[in-house]
């Protein structure tokens, strides 16, 4: 975690940036990414993709990096990878990624990208490597010795984001330190060999934090996250066996009704309206009526979604399309850089 | 360095590996190579391009990577590596590497086989990664903090070694642990994903150990290597300006007389006779005497050499294409063991 001092600086920085980007969307390219180990779900809708998906309309440039090799920085296996890429692409385009305006490609296919691994390892320190606490937390979550490709984790995440000139990530607070690895990656080599890549800044989001049905963090590992690729069934039936309390009158306490008001705020993000006003219209109808008006709140809301999730499923030639596309332009644009960064390095023969 | 038992099996193994070669050269792909930081001298010519030429010759595939980015693993600067890339071509060339028959290459040049350093890193540990004593001793002469490619630097040779499918790798006692990650990362990658790597074994060189001109190991920077590079003249300067000591009667005594001795052995690598012998030949003759001997055994030794070396430094353009072409099928060779990996991954999109 960064300190309070150098968090308020992002935090104005990334302010002054949501401002200008009304003004000069394309003073902006945009890198942001997932593992790809699971379905998409809500979580990870109102967190990040509907942002993308913002931005893209606002004009950005937008890259999206399926992050394949991150799958392998602590597990031993890459079982159902290509299962898990092509549903991460229809959960995308379902949502509202458009392959015409936003880059998707996956990080494996891009070797001109992976190249920058080797002069960029060089502008950072082990120590400096080993400080990252996304590092350290993964390390520690995984149990297992620290990979030599989880400890250069920073060091991937500089090379998706600097290939294609990105200046600005989407974060979450915690990530910060990951963008500071980069922007310092950048002005290391900027001053070294000659000015090639941009200035970096985090986009802080402002996002409410939506819990899952329990009130825990949503993962699907807990199984309380609602994946968009859900039908509307499957969703009744996980919003029906979440945990609730005894109490029949519905209020918003997160504190000590964490389950009522999981589903409280599941339906306020969804409807726009605020928990306390749905938890006061629903009073003494108890958790069963609750359950009823969330379920049909995401149901609805996702609807159109899972519509054209559907048809991307019916049309797997088309996902695979978007992806060769995709990873050709990516593998122009890094090839490019790449030059750049030779060129500036003396290493043309 | 390897504990003893590992380097008796070792040495076993190269043993009978140079047995076989002379009967099956076909199954046998030799990766090496060296950092373009200046020009190669006697000390790497009877030490490894020898060597290399000899495997040539029997028929090996032979690969040599010119390791462009090993200059920063230390240093802040790649200044006069476009020339010293060149010159190093030339060298090969004039020793006798032949492009037809000997794949020359620059690490830079060759992305998709930088790629595989992404999966690698996840088959190591930092743990062993830093046990490395190559990766100790040269951070501790570097001064520096460890820079994140000086510690995957193990990780960059296995990539060298592997994407080509190079299965011997020549190398002195001290270097045996870097073909010991090699074939550590073959061995678990074939484990977890399918068979794609070959085993790696090191070729323990015999060559006898030459020593500069003052008896200290040769290098440049210690002013007492003679340049493959350097004309006769230059040649005659050096070894007239070397210390020897104020006895007259030559003898070979490298423990009491390091200077009279190390020239003596550089007389007899040259000449194919033996030390004790040259001595006895000179005798009173002093080292006056022994210094012309010397320089004309040098000098004789590799004017063919340097005169082939002439005419590569009157024809750069032949240079850059021996190089072109070099990368250009380095990259195929990648391409494809790249796909072999991306296959056995499963990251085939």
């Amino acid at each position: 975690m960064p300190n309070e001092g150098s968090y308020e600086a992002a935090l104005r920085r990334s302010d002054r940036i949501q401002e200008d980007l009304k003004v000069n969307p394309k003073k902006y390219t945009m890198l942001t990414g997932d593992r790809p180990t699971g379905r998409l779900h809500m979580g990870h809708y109102f967190g990040t993709i509907k942002e993308r998906v913002r931005l893209q309309e606002l004009g950005v440039r937008t890259n999206i990096v399926i992050a394949d090799y991150q799958v392998i920085t602590d597990r031993d296996t890459t079982e159902h990878i290509r299962d898990n890429v092509y549903n991460m692409v229809m959960d995308y385009l379902a949502c509202g990624i458009d392959p015409a305006k936003t880059m998707i490609f996956t990080h494996s296919a891009v070797p001109f990208e992976n190249q920058l691994m080797l002069p960029f390892l060089s502008l950072v320190t082990e120590a400096e490597m080993e400080r990252n606490p996304t590092v350290k937390a993964e390390q520690e979550a995984s149990g297992h010795a620290l990979t030599g490709l989880l400890l250069t984790y920073p060091v991937h995440q500089a090379c998706d984001i600097l290939f294609c000139k990105g200046n600005i990530v989407p974060v979450g607070r915690d990530q910060l330190p990951h963008i500071e690895i980069t922007a310092k990656i950048a002005r290391r080599f900027n001053e070294r060999y000659g000015k090639v890549f941009p200035d970096v800044a985090g986009l802080l989001t402002s996002t409410p934090l939506i819990p899952g049905l329990d009130g825990r963090k949503m993962s699907k590992s807990y199984g309380n996250a609602i994946s968009l690729s859900m039908t509307a069934e499957e969703t009744a039936k996980l919003i029906k066996k979440s945990k609730t309390d005894s109490e029949r009158n519905i209020t918003f306490d997160p504190e000590s009704r964490p389950g009522v008001s999981a589903l409280l705020t599941t339906a306020a993000i969804c409807t726009g309206r605020d928990e306390r006003e749905i938890a006061e219209e629903i009073g003494m109808g108890g958790s069963g009526q609750l359950k009823k008006y969330v379920t049909q709140a995401v149901n609805d809301y996702f609807a159109p979604i899972r519509e054209r999730r559907h048809q991307y499923e019916d049309d797997l030639d088309y996902v695979k399309d978007v992806l060769h596309d995709g990873n050709a332009r990516a593998n122009e644009v890094a090839r490019q850089t790449l030059d750049e960064v030779r060129e500036a390095m003396g290493m043309v023969y």
